[in-house]
């Protein structure tokens, strides 16, 4: 019974048990389109054949083991996610959540320092409790060295002329202290948006000058889902530490600290100690090596901008009296709302999800953030594009 | 290679690639009997046949959801596990991790109860990071609100006598702030301790009055750990939150809250508001129904205490000039450790897991707490016993 469920957000009264590809079904047999790819989760899509298949044949060998031991499979996905990596990185460790490893991180960074604090920027979603919590914008108790950053999409603009000096501010006061910089490459929570590349660039060039280590949350927006492999690449930047989740096990809880032995030497083997119950096991590592299979035999970063430019330019065509504004970096898609004279824009935002829903397509939305989202799975299908446009012009016409 | 691992903790040189039972096999054939249970998670052995049929069913229907959604593998898991629980619960979520469960269960105290303090017992673990670990041993930085718990295994001991006035202090200087009183049945990585039941009911007692949560970490004594059910029950006392980990999962990363709707509603939506990428997710949720299958099927509680016996016996019978102590509750065992003439305990820690190691048993140790530790698996066979008594000796009479 759903009434047994804590109710940490508001669920649909339907219930789901089967998923393929960009699909998934009801218990009635209706079903979705999911423009949500899961929570973020299934770039490749729900029940990729290959994560299937390598989830089955590792059940049959060895799901977990105890800290002292290593496997083969996590060897595999250690040494294969290093070589996926744009830039070089030699040290890996794989955990459950992005939340975790963002938390693993932040707690590194301090190690490796010996310092305290965690710069971030204003509209970062970092997770869900803790230090990463604490820098992100749904944190009750913000850390105070929080960076207003420009919601600017200008290739050539004054954003970081704007905001040196309170740049420059934070670094002279806090110059000793500063242990990391913490960077969502897109605020994808935060309602997608991009700070502006020299302005990054500024920034990662002082925590680095001042000791600092910049900590890359590619939870999001890894693998493929900014239209590049990771997306730090944006920015021409190399960060110290890049965590990654989500669409690392592409449904399976799996994710992953990567970082450089040059850092690792810098802290004490007591102070590195980290055990959790399946840290490094070969359930998660072999979902890690099919997803890694998948994207190269698919060539999914290959043929992913043409799908982006579809849905990218139909977004971009709507024109409805409750639509504000489109936002959109890769295959992230926001469509901002704004309220009618009959209606909230809470009111709008159920109503189109409803509609929707009932239409068999599944979105996301955002009512703090005023907003309607989209990030479908990278091997969504130009068919699949054409039913979401025909769906979503019907529903917008009806409001 | 192993050198591309971030090193949280020793490993091995051997590696595994494959588990039955109570057994591991590393990648040259040779078999370990697993003391340990992987990171005592496997209560049922590694991959028992109806966790591996139960993981590869659900693989083929659906892993992964947007959190606007349930799936029946969820809510049969969720009334099944509350059926499962000696006590009333009307509320559950399911997480990743037994960290994550206690920190989610850590805020939830302080948003039901509108306070920050969290009380604890002086060698408690109750998690690898945020405010489970503050409340730990592990702890650099240990909360304030701390009691000194005595050791003692008399069941007609004077212990909340002799500590009665130092808890009641607390309890007074703090009595509007006490958030939640968090335990950890028996202190298991911090040392095998059992707090006495008098003690334990006055502090749940003295935290219920003052309005607080009485929070129970099940993650390591959970699932017939103990001997019982759950570990809890040991107390006669009757828990506001429940966190359930490890067992639960038998291998998979999946953990739980448990609760009763009355706290539930003393927080706002927003208060309860949480999403992780896989909470709730169909995969984990089979697992943990193909658990709660075997616990019913091969009557794992009633076939529990011969072993433990047969275990108990055994090892309370050693007599080494390096044994100072044997320990131990249900299927939890440690062998504290003395220093000889020629060797420190830390040495002679070492000797008796790489000779073990060698003769094929894994077992646990701590070198900060001076002991070797036992937790294999509830199924672990009688004839496997006699295996690791007689290596045990071996190994043993050679130091």
């Amino acid at each position: 019974m759903q009434s047994h469920i804590l109710k940490t957000n508001e669920f649909e009264s339907l219930l789901l048990h089967k998923a393929v590809g960009s699909w998934v079904w009801d218990t009635n047999g209706k079903k979705y389109l999911d423009c949500e790819s899961g929570m973020w989760c299934v770039n490749l899509g729900h029940n990729h054949p290959k994560t299937v298949e390598a989830i089955k044949d590792q059940a049959d060998k060895i799901w977990h083991r105890n800290k002292m031991f290593l496997t083969p499979a996590t060897l595999e996905a250690a040494e294969r996610l290093l070589n996926f990596l744009p830039n070089d990185y030699d040290k890996i460790t794989f955990l459950n959540s992005g939340s975790e490893a963002m938390e693993f991180s932040i707690s590194f960074a301090k190690k490796v320092t010996k310092r305290e604090k965690v710069l971030s920027l204003q509209d970062s979603y970092l997770g869900a409790y803790g230090q990463s919590k604490e820098s992100s914008f749904t944190s009750s108790k913000q850390s105070k060295l929080k960076i207003r950053y420009p919601i600017c999409d200008k290739t050539d603009c004054d954003c970081l002329e704007k905001h040196k000096e309170s740049i420059d501010f934070i670094f002279k006061t806090n110059k000793d202290e500063i242990a990391c910089f913490v960077l969502e490459p897109i605020m994808v929570s935060g309602g997608i948006f991009k700070p502006c590349a020299s302005f990054i660039q500024y920034i990662c060039e002082k925590t680095k000058n001042v000791g600092g280590l910049v900590v890359i949350d590619e939870v999001t927006t890894g693998f493929g889902r900014t239209g590049k492999k990771f997306g730090y690449e944006i920015f021409e930047i190399t960060p110290d530490v890049i965590v990654l989740g989500k669409a690392l096990g592409n449904g399976y809880p799996v994710s992953a600290v990567i970082t450089q032995s040059q850092f690792e030497t810098k802290c004490s083997s007591s102070e590195l100690y980290y055990a959790q119950s399946h840290q490094l096991d070969p359930l998660g590592a072999a979902i890690v090596n099919s997803v890694i299979d998948v994207f190269a035999e698919e060539k999914i970063l290959e043929n992913i901008q043409s799908k982006i430019n579809l849905l990218d330019s139909f977004f971009r065509s709507l024109t409805h009296p409750c639509i504000k504004e489109v936002r959109s970096f890769g295959m992230i898609f926001a469509i901002q709302i704004k309220s009618s004279s009959n209606m909230t824009t809470e009111e709008i935002i159920y109503t189109i999800k409803n509609k929707l829903l009932q239409e068999g397509i599944i979105i996301g939305y955002s009512t703090q953030k005023e907003l309607i989202r989209l990030l479908p799975p990278l091997t969504i299908k130009e068919e699949e594009i054409k039913i979401l446009k025909k769906k979503m012009l019907k529903v917008l016409s009806s409001i």
